[in-house]
């Protein structure tokens, strides 16, 4: 039996254009011999489709598309992933489904039993869990099917969840585990999912195929990787990372043991990768071509522009250096020879004639008084305000510059330097924007060293240095991935080791800035946990502040 | 038996503000006699706590303010919400629990068993549903014990849902029912929670007594309005709405039947007194107490600086007249008179040498280049930029002006217009503003005539008029109100009777600016569907755009 898997780059709402690569790969699969094909969950839809699902509108293009995929199934078997209508008034309106379909007959539709509802997951708003479990027999032989987290409750040891949807069938006796995945990448989820993957070969010894999406949905990356693993537990094969792939398996070669093709991990490559991929697609599924950076001479920019460049290509990427009377030489200096090193169109404006005229307007109301931030924010907002005039004029979609650190602690201008259509390192650490551009340098310099050596500042007042107002990076980035991704309190943190006065200042710092990242771009997921949609808190709350 | 129940304004994450004022509602019972002081959902910690659940220190703090109701309940049963630990390995980690709390012993803890996971309510994130159900019995009663959602599901026939908690106790005999609630205002709530206190009672023939939030939380409005119905289906009391209160009922009394207390319900009024609490609470609960707002002249933000006033009071708002040299003579001459009207501060500042800054530095880039949104969006931001510097330097924070209208389609400028720390009027539509203005001149001019009768337009280029690039309106409301409100889609809508280029036009209007709206400030929340928390939509989706 051969089993085609088709890792596809899906767009949410996006019917045809899901439907003609889901046919495509359909007709690829006959040509090749295939008895089945297997695409991605809510394959037809795109993942996460979010609120549409609430839309009758939008389901019944769903069926529509499953008719097209039903009538193109003629000698060959379809798995894909789709929602479907609960047929009965107790309980959420739809499932969440796989269909098979073989000879232009559906064949089965086995619904998900397992329904994330955790960070940036919401299953359990729209979709009832399967409480049925059946083997579909294809060509004789039985095979479990199953949706995503269905496979993530194994022996019923994630506390998350009191049902183990293969133990239901495994008595039946399954020839082979598929499953169709939408599983987003984070820095530390491949080994994961392998490893899910594997304890489930472990506990079944039956061979698993596991289909995953590839491809950015906004925030949310989808890094393929989909599995083959047989029967003893060995990674058969392990699909690429970051492009659509198809592949076609012999069932009797994943049976019989012999190969291991792997993938290399590493998380600085892979998070590269990940926001090269996440800039294309939020670029390419809106339509727009070319960006928009500010570049400041700090490395922030500079990352950010570099992934811009690999994204979207040196003609669509242009940089607008915006100098004030607070700006080093080397600001100017240091970001035309990145500009340079990349290929790239640049433009210097000085604000320091638009500050003046500002400065001048407000004399009346703030003579006498002091210097402050409302100054400060003037000229990062002046800044901001330049980019999306060219934003405006020539159609750039402005991509934000902001880490994850200043995101985290409130060290950035709402408006200013916070703009832009989407944060493309915001889920990125500080120390690892570091790690990042030392990456990119790895085969000759791409970001000019004196960017990655020098003290970071925002240059909005004179002689200002980012450690003027917060830890080191390395303390800080500590602390702040105790705080968010690990969820631990201030006693944890301070019996970590780390000062009191320091930790509590951070903590504060963080639930006092909440509404600063409400109004700020989404940013490109790369952790397991970062600032949007996968992390709701109260803006009015007093929490820790 | 002598029942109080406090209705009472928690703030999130506030233990010790929130303890203070339960402890303090404790004492006044026990001077009244009374034999049961009941509190609201989650009162410990206020609702929605969002992902602070996820932290066990935030926990911890609950548990530790349970203790201190203990060590106060001496002769008292205290009725309270708060959220407990599941303890067993399955499931969530989490139950959202009523506690039972009787002369420094709890009694009971009772799980709620519906778990809203739709709109703005994400419960099954973090809590398991109960399973069992119990009487409480005190001083010779039995009393059913639900925690809000609990009562929607009346005889199973809430489709959401498959269990009906107050069926499962019936048999058992109860006196009465408690409900404690966080439900929040729409301006349709207040009449289908009436509805469903009633339909329980008519089917248990006991009497309910139903308590509930008032006060906001960021977007979430609380509206009050606590229930106590007789057995037969009176209304004995409705307490009243957008305020703290705390009653005191006797059990005799209500069963007797004999008094209905009823509220005045009106739309208009509702959404007033509702915006007028949401920002109030706003900035008493962030410990801010000054406003800022750009007046322009229009409705928009006359009917926002009123409310703002009327949460506020008039020393501390302040408006800015920004006129540019698109503006009309009216513009600036409108908005003195309302300014004197309400007895605020007012400044003008010209944005006309702040844009032609702008314009200046730009023109190597736009030399030769026709007029067009770039220049228009250019004088919204300037003016934003002029609002957030004051705010900046005075600590006033800039209130945003938007109507759901304009935000659903996207006529604003991100940045611009579109600032601000709070949205008071996005989740009111332009047809509602006009009703607002009218009812809040009912009593003698605020707003004047002219700001209400003059054609709505942006002056962002010369002799603009909203109705250039939008429908009437009126036309335009209706639509976006079967679309948003009602998610019908394209085909239901031009069944309605609508123009299909019209309608397939707004509706890709609505999709394609999600991006502006991720970006903006939280709107306060008045119709059963608001941008924001309750409305998630994909950003890089194609459907309908």
């Amino acid at each position: 039996m051969k089993i085609a898997m088709a890792q596809l780059n899906y767009h949410i709402g996006n019917f045809e254009g899901n439907l003609n690569k889901i046919l495509g790969h359909i007709a690829k699969a006959k040509i090749d011999g295939a008895d089945i094909i297997c695409f991605g969950e809510l394959a037809i839809c795109g993942y996460p489709p979010r609120d549409f699902l609430e839309f009758s509108d939008f389901i019944r293009q769903c069926e529509e598309s499953i008719e097209r995929i039903r009538m193109a199934s003629k000698g060959i078997a379809v798995v894909v992933g789709a929602p479907t209508h609960n047929p009965v008034p107790e309980g959420k309106d739809l499932y969440n489904s796989a269909y098979f379909i073989y000879d232009q007959e559906i064949v089965a539709v086995q619904h998900k039993a397992l329904l994330p509802t955790y960070d940036i997951f919401d299953e359990y708003r729209y979709f009832e869990p399967a409480t049925e479990f059946s083997l579909v027999e294809h060509k004789g032989k039985k095979i479990a099917l199953t949706v995503c987290e269905d496979i993530w409750n194994i022996g019923n040891e994630n506390p998350l969840y009191t049902i183990c949807p293969l133990d239901e069938v495994i008595d039946d006796g399954p020839d082979f585990i598929l499953n169709l995945s939408a599983s987003p990448f984070n820095y530390d989820h491949a080994e994961a999912r392998i490893e899910v993957a594997k304890a489930n070969v472990d506990r079944y010894k039956v061979p698993m195929f596991y289909v995953n999406h590839v491809g950015a949905q906004t925030e949310i990356i989808f890094d393929g990787g989909s599995l083959v693993v047989s029967p003893d537990g060995t990674i058969y094969e392990e699909m690429p990372y970051f492009i659509e792939d198809y592949r076609v398996y012999e069932l009797d070669d994943v049976m019989a043991v012999g190969q291991s093709i792997v993938q290399p991990k590493d998380k600085i490559l892979e998070i590269h990768d990940a926001l090269i991929l996440g800039v294309k697609d939020y670029f390419g599924k809106l339509g727009f071509s070319r960006c928009v950076i500010g570049l400041s001479g700090g490395i922030d920019s500079a990352v950010t522009t570099v992934i811009a460049e690999r994204a979207l290509g040196h003609n669509n990427v242009r940089v607008v250096l915006m100098p004030s009377q607070f700006s080093s030489d080397h600001s100017v200096s240091d970001s035309i020879k990145l500009a340079e090193n990349l290929g790239i169109q640049y433009d210097i404006i000085k604000i320091e004639d638009i500050y003046k005229a500002y400065m001048h307007e407000l004399e009346p109301l703030f003579s006498g008084l002091p210097f402050n931030i409302a100054e400060e924010n003037l000229q990062a907002r002046a800044r901001g305000m330049l980019l999306m005039a060219i934003s405006n004029k020539f159609g750039n979609i402005v991509l934000n510059t902001s880490n994850k650190s200043e995101a985290a602690v409130g060290y950035g201008t709402l408006y200013g330097d916070m703009c832009g259509g989407l944060s493309v390192i915001g889920d990125v650490y500080k120390t690892d924007v570091y790690r990042l551009a030392r990456y990119m340098n790895k085969d000759g310099e791409v970001i000019p060293e004196h960017i990655i050596t020098k003290p970071p500042s925002a240059e909005l007042r004179p002689n200002q240095k980012d450690s003027d107002s917060l830890p080191d990076y390395d303390i800080l980035d500590v602390i702040l991935e105790q705080y968010i991704e690990h969820r631990k309190g201030p006693k944890e943190i301070i019996a970590m080791g780390y000062d009191e006065t320091l930790v509590r200042r951070i903590l504060r710092l963080v639930n006092i800035n909440e509404f600063k990242r409400y109004q700020t771009a989404p940013a490109l997921r790369v952790s397991s946990k970062a600032f949007g949609m996968g992390r709701r808190m109260p803006i009015v709350g007093k929490y820790l502040s």
